[in-house]
């Protein structure tokens, strides 16, 4: 078994990670902190530098993840500012944004930043799929709003298998690949 | 006459700077330069970081500016991040989300931050107004859909006499009298 220290403030997203890499023989620790995170329009840079700010607090080789919703026909909106859209405007506002409009493609991406004061290693998954035309049911984010490709289910109707095409599972069996061979 | 450093990526930021700070016995300095900001739903952190990441890079004290425009109904979006929804859902997009929205009011906010190396000091300005029903010309940024309380006419059509109103003057004015007794 490989160990790791996951950072972040939200205790769920652990609890995710921690459930993945299990099956992938790695054990994870928990540092729960606040972490500076810099503007830019590439998640993978945002999650680098948080990689490092991290790594810079806890002292020892951490991951930590950064993800968003990208919607194709607005030049990948929200994309690394979804928490800040999501709270403003949310899922109605995203709706009327893509009001009366055909082309409704979209992607969420994760991407998970290792650091180990050497070595910067990024892992990236995405899921595409599409903007629904109503919101399906109260939950958590986008997922009311955002169909995977191969269903006509919203990622809140499809609750627990929902993680068969989790964004965020992705990036993470990428990093165990990455992070057992290192 | 005092003497400050702007630092900035956009040269037309610093001559309106220069302009305004000129009139107060103020010569300034440009350093053009990219600078890392920071996610925060807060100008004045943004600012604050930033006016300190500068000072690292410049050596000496500098001032840097961030604005944003905030729509009330909006729960203050685009704010911070107004120059990424303008790169992405643009003024378009702002019409479609307060579409049939008779609660149109919003303000342009600019901050002012000055770092000396010990002294960080963050001076803001303000200029009250709605969102107009329709982008009445082709101008930059948000000017074409935003009305300044006490006229009918957006920012675009406003044209120089826009200065009259702008948040960044005000905010560079209050700076000004804070600088010159330092």
């Amino acid at each position: 078994m490989k160990n790791i220290t996951f950072a972040s403030t939200n205790q769920n997203k652990f609890l995710e990670v921690q459930s993945i890499l299990s099956t992938r023989s790695i054990t994870v620790d928990f540092s729960q902190r606040h972490l500076v995170e810099i503007q830019s329009d590439s998640l993978k840079e945002i999650a680098g530098e948080k990689a490092k700010t991290a790594f810079a607090k806890v002292g020892r080789p951490v991951i930590v993840e950064d993800d968003g919703l990208f919607i194709d026909s607005l030049a990948g909106f929200p994309g690394p500012y979804s928490s800040f859209v999501f709270k403003t405007i949310g899922n109605d506002g995203i709706l009327k944004l893509l009001a009366g409009s055909a082309k409704r493609s979209a992607y969420f991406s994760s991407v998970i930043a290792f650091y180990n004061g050497i070595i910067l290693s990024i892992s990236d998954g995405r899921v595409d799929g599409r903007i629904s035309d109503r919101i399906t049911e109260c939950d958590w984010g986008y997922d009311p709003i955002f169909v995977p490709n191969g269903t006509d289910l919203t990622f809140a109707e499809l609750k627990k298998s929902k993680n068969e095409y989790s964004h965020r599972k992705r990036a993470l069996e990428k990093f165990a690949q990455w992070y057992l061979k290192l």
